[in-house]
């Protein structure tokens, strides 16, 4: 045997075209044998593409099962029918596992084609699936954006307890568990220490599991999901938020278009274009209302807040109006934000905060905090809480804390509307939610 | 005023060299005021950086408070004497917040001059300390070097659920939870997970919180820490694992070398020699015990796993005997090891199973797992269990696994080694164990 060896894992295909006409050892899974009269072509998947293979042995075609994890020695060749423009000739296969069993469910078609329920019961296999499969690897693209982000704009990378003494968001949505005889619950954000961390590095963020005992069941809620949360000080105004927000996403999708172009082609995705700051619809919560009102002639049930339809009807009409698929909608009412928030001393009762909304769907909140010790007490005075409880929150801004804010933006709900999904749930690996606990 | 602005945490204390004899405009908290005769010195503590300032303006000085939020205007001048060869001339100041009390702990001394127990309680304000943040700085480097490496392997990152229906590591130091009526359970680890994602990207990891209901209180174990954990498929050996983790670790270590040495050098730490893999000592467990019993004529009273005292000594020896500060132990008897760890065939009782031991303390944990169905689940009926709950687990090793495995790194505990700490909680930004869940 030739001693070129060439771990596909670890190179491109277009690498691999370099190797045209000679000997290689690849390893992987038989994704799909599809026998033809002869010969038969094979797709071994490796750890992120797919390989055309072709084999015209009989002993090695017989007995060859699909998600047999293998070794090839085979000879590259061109082939501009097939994905990468090259095909490989099987010479030998190693068998290093061999499955004990049928698949369940189809995994190697071109779409897993059964119920979402199905898909999750399965997921350890149907995450096999090539486009199912895709969708992570665009999840981590964005991730990876996002950090290059925060590193070039010298953010500090922060982890804060997920078991904690008091919930930061408030409301009946947490989780409850016994620490060692004292009751505490899951963290709803990582809001009070991102916002101590601020005191410590300025400009710090999170990306980490957030939790909400979300009672209802919707195709927009998780009750895990990843939050990228990031905070900062000496802002001048919560616009230094979005303006952050803008860059930082558009940063992620440059980074999609560079090294994402197999998934996003896979999945049939256009990466959305995001206007340069200053360009990105802003509207102040009251006139959105107002103008979906109008627009679309209905009349909101709900005042202080958006309703899921409201979201979709602002969405298209700003995407009809000016082009775009982001807006942010500013000055939410007082009430409906959490007690930390800035409220805006021009307009009481309406608060320095903001929600990003794309295609349809709230993707981020953030704003401004309150960053003085008795503007803080006295709001949660007002709002009937126990300022005691708060010790070690307000430790921060009794001994001197920036102006500052930040933002928590939702990683499968971005992901979900970037891969145009109406159900949140495929963009989680393992969702959770009322009903699943497993796998 | 002159129009030029530099702003300091974006940009490095060599640029700001560059301004010299130039006005600039930085903002920072003020950390430390030291009154001189007709001057005073101020420290200003910006994102990373303590910069030196003076001032001699009366009125400046009078007011000026320790933890009051400030842009400064100053004028940059060469001084050998300052940390960075620059100080700044103060000429205004302009106060964007002031602490509404006095300090209850002094935090801009050399060190935090206090217990540990204090420390803690006042962790929003002793994180402002310069020694006690450059902890998390390096804490980051180390996560951005891991990351680092992992792309340059071709590792996918991945998020699984914390909120879980099975423990994976047994024992019953696990977190209970009511799930909408279910009982549910904190991951101890992501090793489920990761395994049935090898089966989808070969290779995977995870940075992501670990929960452990130890009630030992110890120096040494927190009950929610960060877990760096990685999977690998189509590996030859467990020593495959081994070899990835000494590149892991230099890799962190050569980028600690390069963009964090002000930190380094502020808590005096230099870094520890990691010789290349093939140099690294590797002993079997058997042999590490024999060894330390030997060595130090001591009877050890638990024969299957290593004491707290025994992992210091054999750290000691290795240190002496081969000059490394790390050494692997291999062949942890199979009933101390979880029923997903691979047995060797040649010795049966021995896993395919490694810790890294560094300074006395184990800092990881890993090895090969089994793969095959078969093998799988009569270990599983072996230790008594049922197989029927850990379906979706063994959904993979039914379909087809390759031969794999990987490794959970603390990292709190590389932290606190490598920083000489004796307490693992003083590399915990707000550590829990039995006692502490606030702040």
């Amino acid at each position: 045997m030739e001693k070129s060896q060439i771990n596909l894992p670890e190179s491109s295909p277009e690498e691999l075209a370099a190797y045209v006409g000679k000997r290689v050892i690849v390893h992987g899974s038989i994704y799909k044998i599809r026998k033809m009269s002869g010969f038969c072509f094979v797709i071994l998947r490796t750890a992120r593409h797919m390989l055309q293979c072709v084999c015209d042995n009989k002993e090695l075609i017989e007995g060859m099962a699909e998600e047999s994890c293998v070794i090839l020695t085979a000879k590259v060749a061109g082939e501009s029918r097939a994905r990468y423009g090259v095909e490989l000739h099987m010479i030998s296969i190693e068998y290093l596992s061999v499955p004990e069993a049928q698949m369940p469910i189809v995994i190697n078609g071109k779409v897993v084609d059964t119920s979402l329920e199905n898909k999750l019961d399965f997921r350890p296999l149907t995450l096999r699936n090539e486009k199912e499969r895709a969708i992570f690897k665009i999840q981590e693209g964005l991730l990876r954006g996002f950090r290059r982000f925060f590193e070039k704009e010298h953010f500090t990378e922060i982890h804060t307890p997920k078991i904690v003494s008091e919930g930061a968001e408030g409301g009946a949505n947490i989780f409850r568990l016994d620490y060692f005889g004292k009751e505490a619950y899951l963290a709803q954000s990582p809001q009070f220490y991102k916002q101590m961390m601020v005191g410590v590095f300025e400009r710090v963020y999170e990306v980490g599991p957030v939790f909400r005992a979300e009672k209802h069941d919707t195709a927009r809620h998780l009750n895990e999901y990843m939050g990228v949360d990031f905070e900062m000080g000496y802002i001048k105004s919560f616009s230094d938020i979005m303006e952050m927000e803008v860059k930082m996403l558009t940063m992620a999708f440059e980074l999609l278009g560079q090294e994402y172009g197999e998934e996003l082609a896979l999945l049939g995705v256009e990466l959305p274009k995001m206007q340069a700051w200053g360009n990105v619809p802003i509207l102040k919560f009251s006139e959105a209302k107002r103008l979906v009102a109008e627009e679309f002639h209905r009349e909101p049930k709900e005042c202080h807040d958006f309703e899921p339809e409201e979201e979709k009807l602002l969405s298209e009409l700003i995407k009809r109006k000016f082009g775009s698929e982001f807006v942010f909608v500013t000055h939410y009412p007082t009430g409906k934000r959490p007690f930390y928030v800035m409220e805006d001393p021009d307009s009481p009762g309406e608060t320095f905060s903001f929600d990003l909304i794309f295609r349809g769907l709230e993707i981020t909140t953030g704003g401004q905090r309150i960053h003085e010790y008795g503007v803080q007490v006295a709001k949660m005075l007002e709002r009937g809480m126990d300022v005691k409880d708060f010790d070690s929150y307000l430790m921060m801004h009794k001994h001197g804390m920036p102006p500052h804010g930040g933002l928590g933006l939702g990683l499968e709900r971005l992901t979900a509307k970037l891969l145009g999904f109406e159900n949140i749930r495929q963009a989680s690996l393992f969702p959770r939610d009322i009903h699943r606990l497993t796998p």
